[in-house]
């Protein structure tokens, strides 16, 4: 019902992957607000290897669901390739799972400044292979700048699962 | 894009009256995956009042993250009255939130007993008036099915919003 096409497609593809290779996987999610989980549970099965989500929306959320160090988000800012690193990995180690995703951006149209514009968005993961993190700055509106970025998550999540060797 | 306009609808009432009456709002959501996270989050400017999510698709992640008693999960299932309103209290708690709402369900197409068939669904919302528990039994597929859920679920936060008189 709520999830497109191009979304439901890498959601099973990553579902194939780890329950093949034995992973499990959780998301950290902020401006995406579940969206990432949704569409990985649209997918029949999908309990198979998915554990769960932190929809961290509030700062001080991120805190204490996801571990944030204070320092991270009073340094860098809530939107930032460390706090994107830091929810990831505080989804993989509180969940817990084999591999996370998480996201943190700006969807608009409220929020941007100069130097964080809307659409300023950052996607990390955390599993066997390490942490990645991608920066992306997205010029849609709302909606459009919310699926770009769980459409950016899942690919993150697929190469992630592909590379790893399983345990 | 990826949320209906009933969906969305119910969203924009729950968002303008928290926004009133200056009330928080999480969600602990298992078959729904995220779905009402997201709904809610659609709407500019929900980072106002929402303060985010937990998606517990696994018990032990309903015992970890949601507080879940172990004997409720054991006595009653995760499919139970007793779960939804555990999860209600723990997502109210530790969010926290003024008001949480819960799903937990059995979305199909596989996971249902001749005890608990696919549909049956409990939504609990706790907040400022007490707790609440609804139980739904669903006919349709898992999208479908997902998507009743996430519907029962604003439904009752909009009640429960506007039943609760400002702190």
């Amino acid at each position: 019902v709520a999830v497109d096409e191009e979304l439901a497609a890498l959601a099973e593809r990553l579902q194939a992957r780890c329950l093949a290779a034995g992973l499990t996987v959780g998301t950290a999610e902020s401006c995406t607000g579940g969206l990432v989980a949704h569409a990985v549970t649209t997918i029949a099965g999908s309990s198979g290897y998915f554990r769960g989500a932190i929809v961290a929306y509030e700062d001080d959320v991120k805190e204490r669901l996801l571990g944030v160090p204070r320092e991270v988000l009073a340094a860098h800012g809530a939107v930032s390739a460390q706090t994107a690193r830091a929810m990831a990995l505080g989804a993989r180690d509180r969940l817990p799972a084999d591999l996370a995703v998480s996201v943190t951006g700006i969807a608009g149209p409220g929020g941007g400044s100069a130097d964080k514009p809307v659409g300023l968005t950052y996607v990390a993961t955390a599993g066997p292979g390490g942490v990645e993190v991608a920066r992306h700055a997205w010029t849609g509106d709302r909606a459009a700048n919310v699926r770009s970025s769980a459409l950016a998550a899942l690919e993150m999540l697929v190469a992630a699962a592909e590379a790893a060797v399983p345990a």
